[in-house]
């Protein structure tokens, strides 16, 4: 027997690129450094973040693998890899970023728990493989059903890897069957990165990618897909990448009163210069950084302020190697941005005695003021759902 | 002829209710004072804010009404109001909302041109009539098409009223294919509202209801569907309801450089008790409002604040007559919710001396908190997209 098996210690663990910071040894947890980030548009594979909960699964005959379809699909099916690489090749440009990105950085307004992540578990990859719902459709579910013929309403991705969190079970998490039999949401199953055959700490041999989606749902070494009647009801999706109101703490939660998280906020990040340069007065200074939004919902502009949020300039945007300048807004040729992807932006300015650094993101939709802050400078925050700061 | 006509001058306009407040009344705008609005979950028509751009259109004989479905439609149609009504019909619970809501309070930021809207031009109504994708269908275009074969990517709505900003032609507007083709969208071709049949103020005999996107979409007295192979290149589409970065006037302006407006934004209001009221200490008070996001992206809960932000309380939702607990989330009973429609909110509290009441909404995607605010105060807007308050 050669099957993808989830080893159940650290023996077997792939090679990694020395300089990813490493958040925790046993899983594996690694993000690279920031200036790393803004380096490329598309993330090479060893500086993407690394994100596991247990030993890294094995796969030693590739021949022997099956990705198993089960539970309420009218056909169940049982794909080898041939099978699979067989069917309507299909690549997606989409930035996975884990939930806990900047979990550090929470801490400082609220403790909370979990890796504590800075600000580079995110990156930016393009996906090779099949569609979901293509696989669907072959399995009796046709394009955008929201329950199915016998009552699914959920498919459930299901990992081999032994999780702590799980009792030593695998990882999963489900998405809504909506979404998997959506063409346009592009829930991939990936057998491909960046042109090469997907790695083992990215999910050799298949995983999910669900795009706009956090990282939690992009199941890896996915062993098998279950259409269920009800979401998912293991750890990942019941007791963990959930929000709560700022009144509810460890003493008096109640996990199933609030919804799993999916669509990732809007977020906003200065990779370069890092927290707490020094820079002598003078100096030109590329001010870098990226912004991305959940559920393909873009980002409209960059903006950059030097005084603290007095003043605010546009940042240059780069996407997919292209500049999308200030009034880039072009109707139906905007609908070919790559909507699943962050944006890289820039702007170079001449320093000035110290500062702090704002950067802010708005998102295309969404995008309206917010009448009636309290204050003038609340304002500027309440039409900016997303910020950072540089402290020089 | 008795066709559907604009007529050139006010002569003809529909009764009104004494109790609106009047923005403007040639073309007749208006809105119901914010403490009806809170009256009822469903608005009454007659309470219903009215929005216009020219004299109301008249039809003196329906059955010589026609809809023009027209341009790159597969299949040209010209239909009755009989065949309209033979047509499956498709009931949905909206808040129809005004891009320009709260106009005046934008204004204490920075000004705004356009009319001086309070914070009550939305309503919530149950819309009766025809999926477009269903009629679309009937035209030989298919569900979910993002470009139908022959290069139509945008249905345009035209309308027959007389307006001053289209030097006298027609109000029109235009919404994606892929949307006016995707049943989940729901848009609508209305010839009811609220059990009754449209009233000429909303739009008989026949009208657009876009769910989640400004009210400008939702074009009333339709006239004809023209599919296009570009954005719909009216006024009210290129040169009005943008949103421009702070740095651009009304000198340096350039129109195409922005999107049209499509989902409106999270919003939250206080309708009682109304602003600067004076209440006695001691009084106990029901503090009520709205929240309604675009899109169909719900609302995930309403805090408000008695001490000027320090400390927050959630709020009791209403939705449908029922009530929506603090912990109401209950995987896919929730699919059910009125995704469409906004919350009506109360929180009743015995009144401290004089305070500020503020009001804030999360919404249900895209609600994580926003990490490294540059100080605490400005933590709490950033995890808030939407507040109002009141001074007391
Ligand atoms: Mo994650
Ligand atoms: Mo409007």
């Amino acid at each position: 027997m050669a099957l993808l098996i989830g080893p159940k210690d650290y023996e077997n663990e792939p090679p990694r690129h020395p300089a990813l910071r490493i958040n925790a040894k046993e899983p594996f947890n690694a993000e690279p450094p920031p200036s790393a980030l803004v380096a490329s548009y598309i993330t090479p594979i060893d500086m993407f973040y690394k994100r596991n909960h247990g030993p890294i699964p094995i796969l030693k005959d590739p021949s022997s693998y099956r990705l198993e379809i089960t539970g309420l699909a009218p056909k169940k099916l049982s794909l080898s890899l041939e099978a699979i690489r067989s069917l309507k090749k299909h690549t997606v440009v989409a930035t996975l970023q884990c939930a806990g990105n900047r979990r550090t950085a929470m801490s400082d307004t609220r403790k909370v728990k979990g890796v504590g992540w800075g600000i580079s578990a995110l990156g930016n990859g393009i996906w090779g493989g099949v569609l979901l719902s293509d696989v669907l459709e072959l399995a009796g579910i046709p394009c955008y059903t929201r329950r199915s013929a016998n009552g699914g309403k959920h498919v459930e991705f299901i990992s081999v890897d032994q999780c702590k969190e799980e009792k030593g079970g695998p990882y999963r998490a489900s998405v809504p069957l909506l979404q998997a039999t959506d063409p346009e949401a592009e829930v991939l199953l990936a057998y491909e990165m960046n042109g090469e055959e997907l790695t083992r700490d990215h999910g050799y041999p298949l995983r999910i990618v669900v795009p706009g989606v956090i990282g939690a749902r992009s199941v890896k070494w996915l062993a098998s897909i279950d259409i269920c009647p009800i979401e998912c009801q293991g750890f990942f999706q019941q007791q963990d990448y959930k929000m709560f109101p700022p009144w509810v703490d460890w003493n008096n939660i109640v996990w199933p009163s609030r919804r799993p998280l999916m669509d990732f906020p809007v977020q906003c990040a200065i990779c370069t210069p890092s927290d707490g340069s020094f820079i002598k007065t003078g100096t030109t200074v590329k001010i870098s950084g990226y912004a991305l939004s959940g559920g393909g919902r873009g980002i409209e502009r960059v903006e950059v302020s030097l005084d603290g949020g007095r003043t605010w300039i546009e940042a240059t945007r780069l996407q997919s190697g292209r500049s999308a300048p200030s009034n880039s807004y072009i109707s139906d040729v905007d609908e070919q941005r790559e909507k699943w992807a962050w944006v890289l932006w820039e702007y170079s300015t001449t320093m000035t005695p110290p500062t702090t650094i704002i950067a802010k993101a708005n998102i295309v939709v969404d995008s309206s003021p917010k009448p009636r802050s309290f204050n003038n400078s609340l304002n500027h925050i309440a039409s900016a759902p997303a910020l950072d700061k540089a402290i020089y």
